[in-house]
């Protein structure tokens, strides 16, 4: 058997430890919480998910690169070989505040093309994965291509960051969006987000600053199911780096990209 | 027994019969959806809750007042004797599109005192409600009282339309609030983000327009809990219009009237 075959079962088997883990500290978490530091909790689960998640990738792949949010992992500066971008959970306020609506999220690149793409929900336990050229699942089941819909159609997810005055762009571009779409959401989990888009929960995404570990995961997904994920200037991305992030069906980006060129 | 002992049970009795009906419609939603038009099915689901809910409540309680969103719905002119508030799916969006994020929310006034509220998340089955004065549950647990926080340490959770251009706000006064906070969420449906408060997964709620049956549920719950709901002027609620509506912590409240106010 390749190596390669099955990986995406190895990430998908990762995710699922990861995240029964997480659903038990959590529980614990609301009978402990009054004893003790939940900072100290919050980071105990944390760097018991990183090294879960890196250790299951190294030891079975120690030729490959991991690419992460935390501290230990290691962050190489090329995408030669097979490149593993990883979020141990994303959505860290969430995660903290509300002990929902955050997720991990994986990617992995094989020669500088995305693969597999893997969002998971921890506390809905809804796994959205895909692989390039087989199909995005909710849990499994099929999901359907994005639908196409234009700005004035669609509910965007998008913080309200971006139209107040803000390091990254001119406030003015992107608040006619607010006007013009049938609504705006924001969750405060990127990956968890472009995965709505995916299952169609949602018509789009934007942020001006995202790492590649918090979009790549979801931008398989979208492209596997005919969307498009590039920067607000309607770039590629380049996945070494912070970047801005615009994502949904193709009529969605195209349109977004005729109020930002304005 | 006395008529009105035992009112919040059947309140909670309907409330979960119509959320069973919801989300069995649901369920059956996801395999007719692409064969017929979807938005008959949300007409009727819609149409069929709100007559569950109203008969329900004018059957055993037929000099009971009912005020809510849809067109059928008896909206009196008056607080007296004992008036209903019902929003038999707030977030319309949301259960149209996301299929989830929504609520059925009631409160009840009884002589101008509100004294009991409930907030039903239908798809994650979380019941949120309160009775003055004997506490705040989240199926059935009770909550704690709400953490007192001061903006710079909120999460807020503010539609993008407050902070750009409308008619309703200068939306300079709402824009340093997005800056300041820790973070900003907008989930979609007002009630749903009123029970997070009291819930302690968010921090405040602030829009500029709700209407009773939008607000009156969650207000029951943050206000049993140590919490302010009014107008983002500082005032109390006439319950009777259209009104803008500021809801958190006590210092949560204070803080932001001293941006509004600037």
């Amino acid at each position: 058997m390749s190596r390669m075959q099955g990986i995406e079962l190895h990430a998908i088997d990762l995710i699922k430890r990861a995240g029964k883990y997480i659903r038990q500290k959590m529980d614990q978490a609301y009978h402990i919480e009054e004893k003790t530091n939940k900072s100290d909790l919050v980071t105990e689960i944390d760097q018991h998910v990183e090294d879960l998640l890196i250790r299951g990738i190294l030891d079975r792949y120690p030729d490959h690169h991991v690419y992460g949010e935390e501290g230990r992992i290691v962050r190489p500066d090329t995408l030669e070989g097979t490149v593993w971008f990883v979020d141990p959970i994303d959505g860290t306020m969430n995660f903290i505040r509300q002990k929902r609506l955050f997720a991990i999220s994986i990617a992995i690149m094989v020669e500088g093309e995305l693969r597999y793409g893997f969002v998971y929900d921890v506390m809905a336990d809804e796994l959205f994965h895909a692989i390039k050229g087989q199909g995005a699942y909710e849990n499994g089941i099929r999901l359907a291509p994005i639908k196409e819909r234009p700005v004035n159609e669609a509910i965007i997810c998008m913080n309200a960051t971006w139209v107040t005055a803000n390091r990254r762009i001119d406030s003015n571009l992107l608040a006619p969006l607010v006007r013009d779409a049938v609504g705006v959401r924001a969750v405060g989990a990127a990956s968890l987000e472009l995965a709505w888009v995916a299952a169609g929960r949602v018509d789009g995404y934007i942020t001006m600053r995202n790492m590649p570990w918090d979009y790549t995961g979801g931008q398989v997904l979208i492209e596997e199911l005919g969307g498009r994920v590039g920067t607000i200037e309607g770039a590629d991305m380049t996945y070494l780096e912070q970047t801005s992030v615009l994502a949904g069906s193709r009529q969605f980006v195209e349109d977004v990209l005729t109020y930002v060129q304005k």
